[in-house]
């Protein structure tokens, strides 16, 4: 359900740095696979990424729960957005 | 410490294929957040990107361990192979 | 802060009951290490508890944001209520 | 497969005042349930207990290839316990 505004709107600028660093990351692993780089320098630079991702990840959630769920009882949609909020927080803590 | 064949060698085609996609998706997540994309379907796609590159980092292991420590006896680094390999299995899951 | 009702009231019984099983399983492995059994067997065990508290976790937490929070407008400290749940899942997606 | 000294053999006494110590905290999660504790501060045990556990985890795994691992040359058995090994990882990682 696509809103006005979303919750990280006062993030995008810092959200979409990030993400370009990643995405800047996981091309340097992959041309460190096409150099035939050792597989211990290139473990460590997933660790990294994942780690960032991850970061990123509970930016976006912490967000949405001040923004999306605190303002979802004045649109009477909160137990929806809770419902919501639980589930992608369980894909997190799982993936 | 370069190899001449990394204990990937064999992967690479799919390990690059994997990293394409993976970059891609990370480019993907930039853009929903460009677009003002709900927080939760971005979540789902962030979440599905931290599982891809998990798995990435799972083959790479498994790689390392069946040629680079396998043959680690031959050269005699085998205890440091074996070092090196625990901490990047403690970076990883703790990542 | 104390509540007079918590939020996993209804679902008390089944979190004892799956806490009462983890503590046995974690008992269990102990008593494995002490038996010297084979180090794979016994890293089996601690991945199906590690699992088995992650459930707990997501459950008590999916109580609290339909209780706890929910009901935090009504209080006025839904602010502090989100505050506190998104560290407690950034805790949660780093353990 | 028994080992006739597991590779944890020399950690025996540190890795069960670990678990006992897990165990322990696993009671007490029970009993501050049954006491209608505030979830955050059950979930903030539940997070130091998966840390816990993850690091009992990883001692294990570091014992293991040191010592069955790096044995497993002599026995002939090298490539069996490599991909244990990388399956037992597998499971840690995605637990």
């Amino acid at each position: 359900m696509e809103t006005t505004h979303p919750g990280y709107i006062d993030d995008k600028p810092s959200l979409e740095r990030r993400l370009k660093r990643i995405e800047g990351q996981v091309r340097g692993i992959g041309k460190m696979i096409d150099e035939d780089r050792y597989c211990i320098d290139i473990l460590t630079q997933v660790s990294a990424v994942t780690s960032a991702l991850e970061s990123v990840a509970l930016s976006l959630l912490d967000d949405h729960l001040h923004h999306c769920v605190a303002h979802a009882g004045e649109h009477g949609d909160l137990e929806e957005k809770l419902t919501e909020a639980s589930a992608a927080i369980a894909r997190l803590v799982r993936s």
